[in-house]
């Protein structure tokens, strides 16, 4: 795609400086996308970071300092820790601006967000689906959205106007936009992301607590299919735990289907119904074909990790 | 590692052509280490591709002809296939041969193998722990053995100096190669492969059951975690229905503590136990740090997928 070189806002302001917002951070800067953009983190650590590596033209202790004139506030923090955040910039948003925030779940931001706004703020709630397994201000690189969809779930009242300059401004960071309400969101999220992740995090917590198989067999024997969940479930496990308390109900209904199936398969195997199985792994084949064809992933084989030489 | 240029073996009879047979052969034609390779396969289409591509000097439409004269015959066939591939090349193995294969389960193979065979033959298990999800003829490439495990499972009564002659094989094929006993390898792989494979399967198997969301929406959106699974859930489904046909107890064994540890993550989210949550995630990722420094997969985010540009 054809990088913009237009600005989209005077003033953006990170609030959080890990993985998306340095991500975010970079591609503004390659594309020209801000005018200025201020940070505030927590940790002194990630301030001092975020200057050095030049991720923000200004820094700030506080978050309600950092969103100081900006025309768009960016809430890329924890989920667990929004309504803190909403809580003391509200006094300080400049009107008419733009609020937007970058977690994993909707309808929880939303409620924890929305209640303590001021009238005449745009707040419109997103989620780029990227990421890394990495996680910190240094994680952050422009292209990290290329190619990946950018979920905005405009709230019933959202201007019409702020919605389409938010989406041209995620488009000219490289993403593709589409619009969904919160719930619907939040069962997709359910499907595609939050059950895998649990998944894994589990089967990697179980070849933890082996006695027969060792630590360093596991290891060692990995690339036999254990590895593909490892990285997932190396991911940021304060973001994660919020997830899982935030967007309880779709997870725990979506989990229910899961072990309803895997007992179903399992069951198959006590019996020993060869022709059940070949079945089910001839549809599985099928989605993956999709998802190759949707361009979401790469055919090489196994990733492109193995060499072909 | 240095490449071997000595010729092991005088003749190598692959049985089966698929992925791992035919990337052997391209990895024994680099390192010279066949005098001759002489192929096997069921349908005429995999013969015919196996001669076009030069993978085999000779190709032949039964088992018993191509182990004619072979001092090392390598069964590549799926498990559920071994054992009547045994009796019918056992009159026709060469005295003082080495017979070995490639399945992924181990006792089973021996049970179905070895009491087919004469005095005399070499019989000793083997399992490459390598493969992509790509399978048949075309698939194979010379390096996919390179910085991977090849197990042998050598049987009490096996000789040394074979199971010696067949480690160096191995080892010049570019595979690190451990020995252990067959019931603990179908353990270990019952941990590192073949559970994540069902429950990748399942989590597979339930996005392609819902209705609220739509395929299209699952494979648009699946870079989330989802698209992990399916890679490992695109493996060739004859294979792996004879792999949990034939390790039925440890596959059994391992799900039912996955299914205990689920049940307790699942327990913590329904009741908003965030702490037990943190920990948990926190501890899955020091895995994750093992197997990289273990050489075993990249460190590059996403699997090198995301492109810092």
């Amino acid at each position: 795609m054809a990088p913009q070189t237009q600005v989209h806002f005077r003033k953006v302001a990170l609030i959080g400086l890990g993985l998306i917002a340095s991500s975010m951070a970079h591609a503004m800067r390659r594309h020209g996308l801000a005018g200025a953009i201020s940070g505030h983190a927590r940790t002194p650590e990630t301030r001092a970071a975020a200057l050095e590596i030049g991720l923000v033209d200004t820094v700030h202790d506080s978050a309600a300092d950092a969103v100081q004139g900006a025309d768009l506030v960016v809430l890329a923090v924890p989920i667990g820790a929004m309504e803190a955040v909403a809580r003391e910039i509200a006094p300080h948003l400049a009107p008419g601006c733009t609020l937007t925030d970058v977690g994993s779940v909707k309808q929880a931001v939303i409620d924890a967000v929305a209640p303590h706004l001021p009238k005449g703020v745009h707040f419109i709630p997103g989620h780029p689906m990227a990421g890394t397994e990495h996680s910190g201000p240094y994680s952050g690189f422009a292209t990290l959205f290329e190619n990946r969809w950018w979920l905005l779930t405009p709230l019933p009242d959202s201007d019409p106007a702020a919605v389409a300059r938010l989406r041209d401004f995620c488009q000219a960071l490289g993403a593709n936009v589409e619009e969904m309400d919160a719930p619907h969101h939040d069962l997709v999220v359910a499907v595609v992301s939050h059950t895998p992740h649990l998944i894994a995090y589990t089967m990697v917590g179980v070849a933890d607590h082996l006695r027969r198989v060792s630590q360093s067999e596991v290891i060692k024997y990995s690339a036999a299919g254990f590895r593909d969940f490892t990285r997932i479930a190396a991911s940021d496990p304060v973001m994660w735990r919020d997830v899982f308390l935030t967007n309880k109900e779709a997870t725990l209904d979506i989990l229910g289907r899961f072990t309803e199936e895997l007992f179903v398969l399992q069951r198959a195997i006590r019996m020993g119904d060869g022709a059940y199985l070949h079945d089910y792994f001839t549809r599985t084949r099928a989605i993956r074909r999709g998802i190759i064809e949707a361009g979401q992933d790469t055919d090489a084989p196994d990733f492109g990790r193995a060499k072909r030489g």
